[in-house]
């Protein structure tokens, strides 16, 4: 007879509660300096120099040595394997393959012996991502996870891996769940990166350094709650957004377009930006918002160029720049600053304002913000 | 001194006027059965069966040893390139990356000795996918073009490649172009599936006779003209769309979106179907219209499912579906039937309805088709 396999889940009724905020995706917003915090505490350290991710430690060699690695998820887990492909290329320099779920699963995709896959997911249950771990484990390939419920099936049925910590997520459009997914895909690639020697002694503790400061610089972004606020006010009523980036920003525009469909209905597409030429910008006039990630870094010259682009078509621009800075300043309509930071880190904060955008305007809107209709927090169907 | 170098370039008057069409894009829309045709005649025989790629001949050997392939493009180019990942993957089994041309050149990309580089390019001249090869010849891998211009400069920069041969494409949004490329590519697959022995004798000849009537039923699909100008007039005025298919018509999805953002200016997007789950499908009510790509293929039962999805929640779907189907036409609003044929050659069927389905709604609108605002033919600037 059929046993049934109780797992007793690690959650307490206080860390579930909204602890003043009006919604609980505001809160776990909030929640992010901690989170983020939570995600690296004990794996990080400074005293000496050191990364340790006790889930992937029997399964280091193998990564150190991978010919290819494959990220999969589904939706918002699906933009942090596009920061992973990035960071996991720019660092450790191993080929990075990005499948959404659903469509790997499906289309007889090549799987080799001496492939990692890597599955992303906040509840693992996600039923796609879940079927392709099978899919690629019956090929033999080694399958790792990384996900946020302990005991949940991706960690049970995979390899090795490394949870996020970030706390239980309520609210179904997905904030804290992705920063933290992409904190542990930071320290994964500074790992990699630094255990395939392609990444020199300075450059792995400078990177470090960088990972330590991100939660007190998403503290001081969340400071700007009120320029965001008064943004939200002016566009609560736009039928359409477009959200551009470059590099590491161009997921983050992916992320933020996804945020503010998923919870306000309003129609926001993510673009890379130098694509907008080819297409997009026929959409541009003065009745669109364009959000463009137009930190300094280095596609900065480009970025301003976009912008004058956008500009010309008389679009409107909300820009989210460096603190100081002034070109861009005096191009866009609107901007929110966020602190200097390395392009190896820069998603986790440029990923903030949009987050608060989404939220601001989705509650203007009169929008059950944690509860947005059609959707469910983990998809477990297909 | 510096000598100009003057390059004549095979073009008549003739075969740039419109033909009696109203626009240029209605015009090459129409071409495609013999635009098609012109790509894969003299180069596939069914007597013997047999593919031959003047272009590829010399690099032959080092494509069939692959260990990697990237495609690069822009705009409707990277949508082919996507289709080529389907296609490779599948008949080739040679493991595909696709990279937008100005991401992947800014981003210290991995590009290693046996890798082999295909920029796709109908102009030959996109400045980005110039600079990506450019990148690539450096880096020491083979770098292959799929252009449309005789004598342009990526043509000229490559170690090899296949010419389109759709003809002259004078309106700015491509149509004849995208289907000579995935044609080019759907010839490039079989013929490395049968040189790697992937690929069956029995299963090659299947492919190439599904190649040859690839014309005969584009001219079937243009008969449907009328039902599409009807669904038209319904959906001029909408202001979103979205686009949906799964596996080689996921592709196809994202290259309808386009044409009617280019030429519309409505804002469309095009999505993996199984991805609306995870956030586009709150955006789903009783305004958007739903284009599903929803032929008889290995995943229909999976997009009976989709349209069930989007019909449940109040949602307006348009089908593409293979003649003499019942069980979509039950459940959508409107649909349009093409000739069932294999998958290999599927995207370049069902992409004909949509550009069909774009140029009438901007036709509605009082758009210029041909010289949609904001937008150039080929974008030589960065």
């Amino acid at each position: 007879s059929l046993e049934p396999n109780i797992q007793q889940l690690d959650l307490d009724i206080e860390s579930i509660e909204k602890g003043g905020f009006e919604h609980f995706m505001l809160k776990e917003i909030y929640e992010q300096p901690r989170s983020i915090h939570d995600t690296f505490r004990g794996r990080v350290s400074t005293n000496p120099f050191d990364i340790h991710l006790g889930g992937l430690y029997n399964v280091l060699p193998k990564l150190v040595e991978a010919k290819r690695i494959i990220l999969i998820g589904c939706g918002t887990s699906w933009h942090a394997a596009l920061v992973g492909e990035y960071l996991i290329e720019d660092l450790a320099r191993i080929p990075v393959e990005v499948e959404y779920a659903s469509e790997f699963r499906y289309r007889n995709p090549i799987i080799n012996k001496d492939d990692i896959v890597i599955a992303i997911s906040q509840s693992g249950e996600t039923a796609d991502t879940l079927a392709a771990i099978r899919l690629a484990k019956e090929a033999g390939a080694l399958v790792l996870g990384i996900c946020n419920v302990v005991g949940s099936s991706i960690p049970r049925e995979t390899d090795g891996g490394v949870y996020t910590h970030a706390g239980p997520e309520i609210g179904v459009a997905s904030t804290k769940a992705f920063t933290a997914q992409v904190t542990v895909l930071v320290m994964m690639a500074i790992l990699l990166g630094k255990k395939k020697g392609t990444l020199t002694q300075e450059k792995y503790e400078e990177l470090i350094n960088e990972l330590n400061l991100v939660p007190d610089k998403i503290e001081k972004i969340l400071l700007s709650e009120t320029i965001v606020k008064e943004i939200s006010e002016r566009f609560k009523d736009a039928r359409n957004f477009l959200y551009l980036g470059r590099g590491y920003y161009f997921p983050v525009a992916l992320e933020g377009a996804l945020k503010l469909k998923e919870i306000s209905y309003i129609h926001a597409e993510g673009y890379p930006a130098a694509e907008m030429k080819h297409g997009p910008i026929a959409l541009i006039d003065d009745t669109m918002p364009v959000v463009v990630i137009a930190t300094k870094d280095s596609s900065y010259e480009k970025i301003v160029s976009n912008v004058q682009e956008v500009k010309a078509r008389k679009g409107v621009v909300i820009a989210i720049v460096t603190e100081g800075d002034t070109t861009i300043k005096e191009m866009a309509d609107y901007t929110i600053e966020i602190p200097e930071a390395g392009e190896v880190v820069g998603s986790l904060l440029s990923v903030v304002p949009l987050q608060l955008l989404a939220y601001h305007i989705a509650v203007l809107r009169g929008c059950d913000v944690d509860q947005p209709r059609n959707l469910a927090k983990s998809v477990t169907v297909e």
